[in-house]
């Protein structure tokens, strides 16, 4: 039986990936829907979200950050089209034996080597 | 300055969303990039990156569950690009001010209340 | 005004880029959206439709060639969102001011210059 | 044996659909590629060429219409790109067994239904 969650509103809460996996295949289980969650369904459905993402964007010209001037709904149907990406990605990951937390700690790391912080004295104070 | 991270080769490691939303934004920062990453040009890297995910199962026809017979190199790619759709993910909605852990949870919750779970007593024992 | 449209249902029809693109600028010109369409949005417009496509594909697992079992309306609506993303890319171009269908030839040229032709004897006859 | 192409460098070339269709299934024919070409495989490969159109775009804000300041090269990237998006969306209906300038066509005629052009006497003169 599905466990009941807790509520989400806690403004504290630092949600891990491994509870979004772990409650995601949860959910699929008590659905029977693990039959379709092989890694090219759950990347083409991971692609359907974010073209669902993009149409939020697509009639918009530039944003500024923050969304200034948008509605309420507005940001909550972005949050549920960034949620619906991130659920797939999750979900993705774990079908495929993968630890997503652990890869993406690795990839900053990566990223740390090839892009090195250069110190730029003129335009960067507090660097010396 | 940047700090040093820790090895993320600690299989006991729950990597949070918070955790990765400040790494990415100090990376960006001590690199002048915040200049770069608006609403719109992280989206775009998002969708390339989805790009170089899908790249990797474009010519494979049905992938099974849990990769077998792949290299741990081919492995080993797609967790980068797995990671490189979920830094952007973070990062956008970072800059758009939203809190995507929260908003994963609570996405959750309102997929289970469209999807209730149908409990079939002739096909799924132990449901009664 | 806009012209009326010939019946697309004349099955000897050879529809060109150029036909398609000037039918859209007049669609857009009549119709005052010219102002929407800047590289970007029509960009992410496209990555919509491209979704909506993977949408189609997402929980079928592999899929035959010839799409044998598809409904007249399945198929209806998969020739819908390839349009979609055809018009989305031609107005993109067009937008960009670049020709579509002569970089398209230009590319399979480029392609062919790429993979050029191996013949192999043994396992194609005819080839000598 | 591949016929050899015309020159796509002939400015007046007016290019069809039928034509890219013909020349990319005889393409992938004498390659060998067809086994290839199933329908989600296609879909997979241009979900990559949507992304890597989507990097030509990603960090460089709102782009003005035309191009200028694009470089000849640049311009040749992005000619590039949107023809790989558009060979593998021809080469997908063509597995699919549809035809896409005709489906083009009737989607231009539906959403020319769907969206009626308004005729506002106060805004634009000649129209009455």
């Amino acid at each position: 039986m599905e466990k009941s969650y807790e509520c989400p509103n806690d403004k504290s809460k630092d949600v891990s990936l491994k509870e979004l996996r772990d409650r995601l295949a949860e959910f699929a289980e008590v659905r029977g829907w693990e039959k379709y969650h092989s890694p090219r369904n759950l990347l083409l459905a991971l692609v359907g979200e974010v073209g669902e993402l993009s149409e939020i964007f697509q009639w918009k010209g530039e944003v500024a950050k923050g969304l200034p001037n948008w509605s309420a709904d507005d940001k909550e149907h972005l949050e549920d089209e960034l949620s619906d990406v991130l659920l797939y990605l999750v979900q993705l990951a774990d079908v495929c034996g993968l630890d997503l937390g652990r890869a993406a700690l690795s990839k900053i790391l990566k990223n740390a080597r090839k892009y090195p912080v250069v110190v730029n004295q003129k335009t960067k104070s507090g660097y010396n």
